[in-house]
């Protein structure tokens, strides 16, 4: 089952609350445990971000926010369970201070957001090592095949879709890590027995893996580990303020490209009033012709209480020059992230800094709890 | 530096102690700390076994042995740590009861050889997450191609050694951990930090791997890792009783082909008494017509004394027949192994079994602390 959630926040929790009780009554979408092991209490949804400094509003639109819309609209039984992925960081090279500070600055930011630590498991995947441990017993039943024909490694590496792992090209540049990591993205969600797993699409195919690897591990050994749901994150794709046919990106040069979600009102006002649009100084809903006005409608329709489309959206405001539209969506995008700059800067000063090494240590301990529960009996099935 | 031993034991020793000071003073061996970082405060011996069950006399005299003689012959300062390598036994599949009792095997077989648990430090490596952990980081720098070119996973795939990981034929067969575990065996070494390392000859490859695992992270990262020395196993090769052409193995189906260093004399005097000779009723060394006969003084020999080479004794007990030379060679093995197995099945039941788990309990913890030693300038390094 896979759910394609709405852009309307209250039809997103319906569909969610509707998805998990539905689950509950549909044991054919999990594997049943074998009756000597008690089934799973409850759901545990499983998601989890790179350490790339303060989150943008793509990330935030497409991913974080049903982060916490899931976190209030759940029944209070599901386990939600949010990493800080510096282990997959890795994978390409990093700079040692800037990681550190990285992730301090994505922890900082979910809290800002609106994810509660009492609530949800919030921890840096470096603090559990079950994760790396179930990766590797994960690797002893995963196909290698299978691996070589995902794709991610090698647009990385910038090698064409058909390239193979042990290409000529490919082999001078390709470090294991970079091969093998969807297995420990695997091992991240397998290891806490999650149920569901929000992810944007262009991860689909590495949840369909995680899926396969626990089939391998249940064939091979016990029924222990549970095949995961995919919760599709709507599609809100926000495009760069600069280049409207790029998507909204940490890594393009111009910050003036992205909004974070820590801007100011004011250093939002800045970015939205500089975004590229035309010379035509009205508003219409035209992706071909006028790529920019069409990508702020887009934007507008998003963030629309009402979950109107862009199209009605051009209409309705085809009267307003560009100047008071641009107002109007950087008023519109400001009010969304309202609140989130000042609380980041609480949660990152509070106890000078100490507060966030608080709030990770706890959660790495709930998060240690969770893995050696499915840790205990895959041991046990294996003979370890 | 790499140590060829000969087959004296008091040589070993020499050429074994004499390698370890040489090495302390001997800094271009061993990639320096940066000065801000302690030096290591002594030398550090590593070695695994596989869990297998009972080992063979090929086993004890190929590696065993070697492990007790270090034990007995280094300076009390030197570290040593033996590890039963279980997470390397699921690369194949395993039956859990049965890997649960080979284990115990093992552990038992290496306290009753000698191995003391109060100086060597002995456990399971399931026990010691940062093994795992320390893989993943590893994988992160490690060459692709480097593995693809390695050959042991090929043979166990019954494929050629040109052999290509993503041929057609690989694909369909190989396992992700069959490919990427020589980068487990180098983080089982990297990550005591072991500064020597006893290995038989078909294991220098790997050995080679784990030094360039070492040099791969300190270049990226910080100087942290200790590319270890290889101190080869003196070549000690015991041939099949039954099939004087192959090893003796513990997967040859006829039980006769080897002695097990748990055998009482009446076992062994039964499997030498059975060994394939021919029918000259004389004692003479010729590996090409007389390979039985020749392969039982090429075993006396490596058990002798005195050093003597096979062609010798050959000479030596050239008037002897082979029921007299077969009850010699007999009484000569089971001389060597005087106790084992008595030690083997006092220490299988002592505490109704519960020692054994108590051995490596302890034995755990300290490799536990050993690795956190490592782990912690690693996740420095690395910026978690």
């Amino acid at each position: 089952m896979v759910l394609l959630c709405r852009n309307s926040r209250s039809l997103l929790r319906e569909s969610v609350v509707c998805a998990l009780s539905k689950q509950a009554s549909s044991p054919s979408n999990i594997r049943r445990l074998s009756s000597a092991i008690p089934t799973p209490p409850r759901q545990v949804i499983f998601s989890g971000i790179q350490p790339t400094g303060i989150p943008h509003l793509g990330n935030y639109l497409g991913a974080l926010k049903q982060w916490v819309d899931l976190q209030d609209s759940v029944p209070s039984e599901t386990k939600l369970i949010y990493s800080v992925v510096d282990l997959h960081a890795i994978t390409v090279p990093q700079d040692p201070q800037r990681l550190r500070q990285y992730k301090r600055e994505v922890l900082a930011t979910l809290l800002a957001i609106g994810i509660r630590p009492e609530r949800s498991i919030l921890f840096y995947q470096s603090s559990v090592q079950a994760h790396a441990e179930l990766m590797w017993i994960l690797s002893c039943t995963a196909s290698a095949g299978y691996l070589s024909r995902m794709t991610q490694w090698k647009s990385k590496l910038s090698l064409s879709e058909d390239a193979n792992a042990m290409d000529t090209g490919s082999k001078a540049k390709l470090k294991l890590g970079l091969f093998s990591y969807p297995v420990l993205q695997a091992a991240d969600i397998l290891v806490h027995r999650a149920t569901h797993v929000p992810v944007g699409e262009d991860q689909s195919q590495h949840l369909e893996f995680a899926r396969e690897c626990a089939t391998n591990f249940n064939h091979t050994y016990q029924p222990h580990l549970i095949a995961p749901q995919t919760i599709l994150s709507p599609a809100k794709r926000v495009m760069s303020l600069q280049e409207p046919h790029l998507k909204m990106s940490k890594s393009h040069a111009n910050p003036l490209s992205r909004i974070l979600v820590t801007d100011s009102p004011q250093e939002i006002k800045k970015k939205v009033m500089a975004a590229r649009t035309d010379s035509i100084n009205s508003v219409s809903f035209d992706p071909v012709e006028r790529p920019g006005v069409s990508n702020l409608l887009h934007l507008l329709s998003i963030l629309d209480k009402q979950s109107r489309s862009p199209e009605e959206l051009g209409t309705l405001h085809a009267g307003l020059n560009l100047k008071n539209f641009k107002t109007l969506v950087a008023e519109t995008v400001a009010e969304s992230l309202d609140g989130i700059g000042a609380r980041y800067n609480e949660v990152m000063s509070r106890d000078d800094g100490k507060y966030l090494d608080h709030v990770e240590k706890k959660g790495a301990e709930k998060a240690r709890e969770s893995a050696e529960e499915t840790m205990a009996l895959v041991r046990e099935a294996i003979g370890f």
